[in-house]
């Protein structure tokens, strides 16, 4: 006996294959697209269609997106003495929030993992390195506060250093708001070694 | 300044009318959709159109189906002297889970909720009781146990029990493998209340 009709098995299916999302939440998501109308379902189906057929990586940056280049290489207020160098696109929106970098950006597509067989070659560094003769003088390494972003920050500061270009780290702390007494003490140390004069 | 391109923009936006969806678990799965291979993006698009066209609601039942009666009504097994009432087409998988229950199904599509403007005659319950003539001698009230699912399970009953058919409620209480400890003063009434002799 079957849970549940072929086509609603498939879409629960389908569902799981996203990150986050189990059999239970599938099967509510699922009923959910069954019990809304068609047109807002058909609205779903299409945008997916529409991202994956419209977006794609720019040919400068690595950002994904839907004009090449994209928003932020083709804009003509951005500061293009300072690239922010960040691994996946979807930090560059966490940077773009604080509405207080106006740079440009470089996505390197990961980090260096010599586990997982990511070295230089398969993240985006040559384009990076093509990228700094335009006459760039400071780049931000925002790669993730881990053991393979700070690898890739370290690789890349003694990269480009040498070229005579400024490089800089994105801080490491206790988040603004959070309580010191639930810091991790990796955090806690990396906010003591990270201290400024007051 | 668009903190995405239009056509992420607008699946976020769609991902975002699913239910337990909010902004940024949107994001993670746009941005896992636009990494994936385009095949498995699109399968997850064709699934939802499919699961839309091709699902229709049962003529007798009323559970959501591909077929026309449904699995259980069209089934030659199953035993056509009980009916177990759900509120919903996701409840009969819970309970066919239990691989306890032989009879039929059949979906209010709801539960009275005189605040919310739901009737009776919002419900399937005419229907119901149109497939009474046919022999029934059982009918299991399994709509959720909380107020709007126990006005209905009181209503139904008054309605069906006239008829001379017998009528009876899911049992609640605590659930198995749980601690006494954290059940909720209303569970543990209905749990002393529902008791059995040993």
């Amino acid at each position: 006996m079957p849970d549940f009709a072929e086509p609603i098995a498939r879409l629960i299916d389908e569902l799981k294959h996203l990150p986050g999302i189990g059999q239970k939440t599938a099967q509510r998501l699922a009923f959910h697209i069954l019990r809304t109308d068609a047109e807002e379902a058909l609205a779903l189906a299409q945008a997916i269609r529409d991202a994956k057929e419209k977006i794609r990586e720019c040919t400068v940056c690595n950002n994904i997106t839907d004009t090449d280049p994209c928003f932020f290489c083709s804009s003509a207020t951005r500061n293009r003495k300072t690239i922010c160098v960040v691994e996946e696109p979807h930090s560059i929106q966490a940077i773009e929030k604080t509405r207080q970098f106006g740079g440009l950006y470089h996505v390197l597509g990961g980090a260096l993992s010599p586990l997982q067989g990511v070295g230089p070659e398969q993240l985006k560094i040559k384009s990076l390195i093509e990228r700094l003769k335009g006459g760039v003088e400071e780049i931000i390494i925002a790669t993730n506060p881990n053991a393979e972003g700070e690898a890739t920050a370290v690789y890349l500061s003694k990269l480009i250093k040498p070229l005579g270009i400024k490089v800089t780290r994105i801080g490491v702390g206790i988040p603004v708001g959070s309580d010191l007494e639930y810091a991790d003490e990796i955090t806690m140390l990396k906010a003591i070694e990270g201290r400024r004069e007051l």
